[in-house]
């Protein structure tokens, strides 16, 4: 239960940043509710271990892509857990590569829905009470996808970057009632093994493995991230931050051909 | 006729921007094919102007944000009058500014559905051939828009904003078959009697008075920018350009507090 | 005495950022060195403030646009205080707005000197060390001046831009060798009596009142930024962070004409 | 003899962008000046090739990091030749990858005074009389290290960066005044013997057909688009402008790890 707890929300609470976000926000005295697609298992687990270390936590199943789901989720939570004070959108859309001839129009129209038209709508749903009660934060994390578009990425780049501005136009009308949105750009892996270890499978173990120990974005490290992000006052608030492991060339560095840096 | 004129096709021919920019193209030896939602009187008018001025055209009435639309139309084009060579999508989806309160869900998917999705059926539907050809090229009109989020800009930024970054996957992947991509910044307001006029309604001519003779752009100007784009060598291609007035501030310039500059 | 503390360098050790951010370091186990410009008064009054609170620091007076003072500082800290495991570049070069005409050469040259050239010179001076050690941070802090160019802002933006680009450059180098570089961009007004509030000089606590509490950066709150920077493991750096009041409007959002928002 | 002609005035005319960009200009209807560093051999024979082309041109040495060569310049051509109407900004500073040991302070320096400071000088001293005459444009050849630093690249970026962010204060209080300041990012080789060709020396041939045909940029082409920027109306200008061979990756896309687009 979360009693007098302020409640964080969690929509893509997979074992990688969802989980580690919950855990971090649920050490730091909030109710944490985690959302996701499915594997209740694994839900409630995730449950169990934010309990057995002290905090308190609910899990949902949610299809975000489905008519009403966030809006009901939402107003649910309001009514019967409390106030949400803080949320993080952290469902992606990343298919891999796939040139435009394979891409149809189904899947550049989910890579929309997943990761532009949720967070719009989990903002419209949930905005309202916060701007009421003059407080509030959404944290998004976001791909370098949003920054620019890469070859193979036309519906991940064009979703996310409809997110990115989204969420610009969400901190200028929000911000001066008291709701802090932040956009973190992860260029970087992350140690997620329900997100990327699935999408690599059978290679997971020796990608990480060549990636070193301070090759991966530790999930627990980016939690601590946005938790600064979320404790920040509201006099000193950050709006986009990037993150990625040192070993990581940022995504504005090519250097194909270091003579000639044009 | 077409003959064998290159074809360039403008999807969103406004007098404006579209119908200057397929006058140019006509002008240059293109057989023109106009497209727009409605009014077939001055669709006509607009065909028979270039005509008049010793051009051939066509025109069609094309409702883009309909399944299907956009792909019969490229089609049609290809089969029955010659192969486009250069197309300018020139739909927007400015609706003014509105609250995230007045934003429907219905109308921030519309907004992506002409924005952002329309440019990726038209790509999707015209790429193909033109890669086959190893020729073509792809104009975009834009907004600041797509360049950062304001207050009540939730539903075009968010799309705008999608459509940018779906320019840029776009040229990553066809650049090298051929295809220029280009994406244009509108950053100023064009004088278009059937968009922002129509938008400012009895406002219109006092604001044109307002901006002076060289503060709104002349779409005839834009269209040689367009026209020098699209006969750009292939070794020298522009893909982000912006314009605006001289007398516009430009979108990164605010300066309320010119004091304190931080 | 450092004792065997990590040593914390602030550049710019006026009573705003520069002294706070030697305060939560030095709370947070460093030994703070504060170099500044003149007033050993002032200087010493901070010194004593971090002792009195438990800490411990040191206090010396420097001229970075003189050559060779940067290096020579360095170089005394390194073999008298202890390793700098963190540095906060704190000097800017705002003067105002001044017009082309009104910004002589030697003025130019000086915002170069101040904010670009004594980055490079920090860098060139205490990176081989910290690279030798593998682990090291630089803070810069940064201001919108970096990101767009205003009117009346030749000197500051050319040298910020040009900081920035820097930051990128050495982070592009030294990221891999453990040392992080985060370029800190500073949208709005920073409570800091003798930087800002000597340039507004009796129009100081006006301006002040006219923000209302939460509407003037604390430098306590962004002090508590920059070490959650320093303090990210070298899985998950941010390099780019910006921060302003939540009723500030970001420098991306002008909105002079909010029914055309083109 | 420049007659009524206006003037059109490089800095940095060597025989690859800058000579062609004289030529052009000259076909236009413009006097051209070409000024350059050294090699009055060359620099003779691209003036005769103006005059053998039907144009008028002079041309003249220049040490652009000197004081007052600048100054000294635009004063005579005013006095002498005519009223400079379009200027093109054409000196780099690129000097090959250098870590930041092997990049002394006069390094840093020279580039920032060659790169920044020089275009400073130049709008200095050029604009008052354009402004004046409410009428010019200052063309700025940049590199994408204007936009992104890459590793090796402190002292160039640095100074490209400056010289962005200038030409940007530079469009804030000049364009309302008739000068037209534009930004053109070269993201790509250029077909440059006197420049890129003996940067690269006994290479350079090799080089060149490495890239193909179209790979590499014809700066009889980039001439043509710095043309089409000179004559764009005042209701119309463009600020920056990128061009790349369409085979070449734009900077902003790097793909080292297809898969795993983050």
């Amino acid at each position: 239960m979360a009693g007098k707890k302020p409640v964080f929300l969690v929509i893509g609470a997979g074992a990688g940043i969802g989980a580690h976000a919950a855990a971090r926000f649920a050490a730091g005295g909030y109710h944490a509710v985690l959302a996701r697609r499915s594997n209740e298992d694994s839900l409630a687990r995730l449950v169990r271990q934010i309990e057995d270390d002290g905090g308190t936590a609910s899990g949902t199943l949610l299809n975000a892509a489905e008519d009403g789901s966030i809006e009901e989720l939402v107003e649910r939570i309001e009514r019967d857990i409390g106030p949400i004070d803080s949320a993080l959108y952290n469902l992606g859309a990343q298919i891999g590569n796939r040139t435009l001839e394979n891409t149809p129009h189904k899947t550049f129209e989910l890579g929309w829905r997943l990761a532009c038209f949720g967070v719009f709508r989990l903002a419209h749903a949930m905005f309202p009470a916060m701007a009421e009660r003059g407080k509030g934060s959404l944290l998004v994390t976001s791909a370098t996808a949003a920054m620019r578009g890469n070859a193979g990425q036309h519906s991940h780049a064009a979703a996310m970057a409809g997110r990115r501005m989204l969420c610009q136009t969400l901190n200028a009308e929000f911000a001066a009632k008291g709701i802090h949105v932040a956009h973190v750009v992860v260029d970087g892996a992350v140690n997620s093994p329900e997100t990327l270890g699935k999408l690599l499978g059978d290679n997971w173990e020796r990608f990480k493995e060549s990636l070193g120990a301070d090759g991966i974005i530790d999930p627990a490290a980016l939690a601590e991230t946005y938790w600064h992000l979320a404790q920040q006052p509201k006099n000193c608030w950050s709006h986009e931050v990037d993150v990625r492991p040192h070993s990581e060339v940022p995504w504005w560095n090519d250097n194909p051909n270091p003579q000639i840096d044009s």
